[in-house]
């Protein structure tokens, strides 16, 4: 009950969490030139002054973190909706988010992005005195921008990209045990023209779990044989991890898509997914291959055989069940690792 | 001697292992339009039907999986003939690869690969029931495309790529077992227009060895100097490693190769290689740093230093043996690593 | 005292050690077509024969390896002027550097390049005989070469890149003893055209310490706002690593900025840093986030949590302190990592 991914309509069309996401943020003030003051830690305030002459949207939220069953501690977008992942926070290229995190746990704790602009009140970190106390209230504001051009021409890097956010004051000044509680979660920054998919998962490879859960309990993402999928790959904790997935692959670059067909980029199917890292690409689910109950699991082989399996289930175009696939999720639940 | 790589002729011009393997394909159908109805599993059948206007070619090929010496399983091309790794299995991107797999062992096993696309009933796993019982022979076959556009323009990845196969069934769903005793080899796919080695070379950093092996008898991989020489470095077993190889290096993306001298690609000569992760290169052999006994090795220290470490002897042009070269062999071989 | 960023001064203009290690290249003889001969080894004799119209200009300089306080040994450009990491190395492609290495200790060492070419008489290994015996001199010669085309057409690389040099000889034929005493730093190959630093830093993750130190006493690397900061990140030892910045990302290629706005490489600011890896980047110290304490670390959660944490502090434009740095560092340097 912890994981969202659960909670996905099997029949009818999947309204992703970045929709859902979006209808929460609709209380925004957009376009805004310039980040409106807020109460609390001010983090516009600091930083140094910028060129917002992108138009950027200012989006809302509000967060939460809360305790949920199992000693787990997750970041939800209403009260008593934590989740574990957090909720895919996505924002385009030149937007700020404003994040007002409510802290419902007798915890510290905070939450730290990668990838976005913050001045050092929003760095979530106990370092800068950033963070939540027990029960407390807390401003975190994100800024992000397009590449941009410094002293001498060079193009300096935008904000796309896939990213994530994570706790950075639970247990150590690191953040420790509130990543191997649960929070943490996806943060998509977009550019302009990007193309967004039918559906979304986030898989964090933390510790020896694939989102606090291992096989037969490991999450089963699902699709429709031709929808554009995409996956957010994130590592935490303290050992090394490669993702793969079956019978799919994507290129290793922003997008995971080709610029065009002479592109020298690898395509790949395995990728190392270390601490601190993310990734993401988008697929068409079934491409080639037919639906199926296809494996990703990481692949050291110990990982592995220990739970770090589980099943991106392909159904077929009209929602039904292809041939096989019920038995394949049989074998997997039934037997679990050790076949 | 489940090395093919040691009965590579040191005098005389190599002829290859892909070589080889193109004759032993010579049987195949070429070219087809769809793939022919198979004997035994038929994979095709249950595919998505795709278009096939690419012209690929459908070959097709037996492989055996067989003991060796040392409590050994290695896949081979032919009965008596497996090796440590498998033969290098090589196509072009659009090309199809039936394989017939006989199981010579009373062990269940399987061959799965990276990169390709393949039906569930190819997949290799005991999660979709797609794997060899002792004595048993089965039909695995797999697709490869160009790059494609999706809707929306998008281009989506090809097959070309340094990929790899490997034992999906032995002693743990993931294959565990199979890994550890050498069921495993590289698979490449070429893109029309890509450039051919004149020889080639099977990395496999499996747990802590090279291809099963330790030093001092770590493989010595050989090249005379200028030879175009194509590496395959694949990744297996619980460990990470970073494969390094002195004098010599490569550019980070699908072929090796710089696309022109602005390409912002990074040159490395020291890359990680995971679990499940491959990739490949070509480099001439003693290219503006001479003939001599060029050492390869992981650069994880405690790794190199138990044994992770090899020569790759570059001959002078004419196959002779370039000074000191003999003396560095013997200083590798007669003390070992611990010099 | 053994660590120069140590020696950076705070007020004023820092000339880099780049410009330092330039200074000391000036008794060069630049440009010259071919490397002239020297005394003791002589490996331009033995390397094969290369087109040098590149013009690169042939640089000499004399390094010392010495015994350094608390167990540490180091490579310096001056008798007692040893640090670790050692100093940056710093040349531009088409260069030749001549490196007399006087070894000043009581070991054999010696000093193995990546990224450029050599022979094997300087490969700085025991397997080639190339290393320094107790209180020996011996002369060491790195080439580099833009890229340039192979048979066929295709464009090999060249040298430019974010390298790095370390012992591989002391205490097992990998210099394992070597590396972990401090005998390593960073080599930069840069290609014409490449944008020159204000600020450079070199961060080496050696098995559990960064720079042979840990928190609180790991290295603070400082910079003024809007300085452009160059970072190289170099991996060793025997651990796995993730090296993270806050409030700042690069681009994952040669020179870590993009060639546009439309290159689709990938923003990161996270990266694996494993053993025998570098990479390195340039950045605009607080650019968007303003000036601060700005957290650096390992990643791996009981890396960091174990003292692999330092503070890239970010100084106002006139190099006073911005607001809460202070109490940033005091936090950092009083409460160590378990705040």
């Amino acid at each position: 009950m912890t994981d969202h991914h659960a909670q996905e309509g099997l029949s009818g069309r999947n309204f992703s969490r970045r929709t859902m996401l979006t209808a929460a943020a609709m209380g925004a003030v957009a376009p805004v030139v310039a980040p409106a003051v807020v109460a609390g830690a001010a983090p516009a305030a600091s930083a140094k002054a910028r060129d917002d002459s992108s138009g950027g949207t200012l989006r809302r939220i509000t967060m939460y973190a809360e305790e949920l069953p199992g000693g787990l501690i997750g970041y939800g977008l209403a009260p008593g909706g934590a989740t574990v992942p957090g909720p895919i926070l996505e924002i385009w290229e030149g937007d700020t988010l404003e994040i007002e995190l409510i802290n419902n746990t007798d915890r510290q704790l905070s939450i730290h992005p990668h990838g976005v602009d913050y001045s050092v009140d929003s760095d979530g970190s106990p370092l800068n005195d950033s963070f939540n106390r027990p029960g407390e209230r807390r401003f975190y504001t994100w800024r992000t921008r397009a590449p941009f051009q410094a002293k001498g021409g060079t193009w300096m890097p935008g904000s796309a990209g896939y990213w994530h956010y994570h706790d950075h004051a639970m247990g150590t000044p690191h953040g420790t045990e509130g990543l191997r509680k649960g929070l943490y979660g996806a943060l998509i920054v977009r550019r302009q023209g990007d193309v967004l998919p039918d559906r979304q998962h986030t898989v964090v490879f933390n510790d020896m779990s694939i989102n606090n859960k291992i096989a037969p309990n490991a999450p089963m993402f699902e699709a429709r044989l031709g929808e554009r999928v995409e996956f957010i790959a994130i590592g935490h904790g303290d050992q090394f991890h490669t993702f793969h997935i079956h019978a799919h692959r994507w290129v290793d670059n922003r997008t995971g898509m080709l610029t065009g067909p002479d592109d020298p980029t690898p395509s790949i199917d395995n990728k190392d997914l270390n601490p601190g890292c993310s990734f993401g690409f988008q697929l068409i689910a079934g491409e080639g291959v037919g639906p199926g109950a296809w494996m990703y699991h990481c692949h050291v082989q110990f990982h592995s055989d220990q739970g770090m399996a589980g099943i991106f289930l392909v159904r077929n175009e009209d929602g039904s069940m292809p041939p096989g696939a019920q038995e394949a999720i049989d074998r997997h639940h039934g037997h679990g690792t050790d076949h």
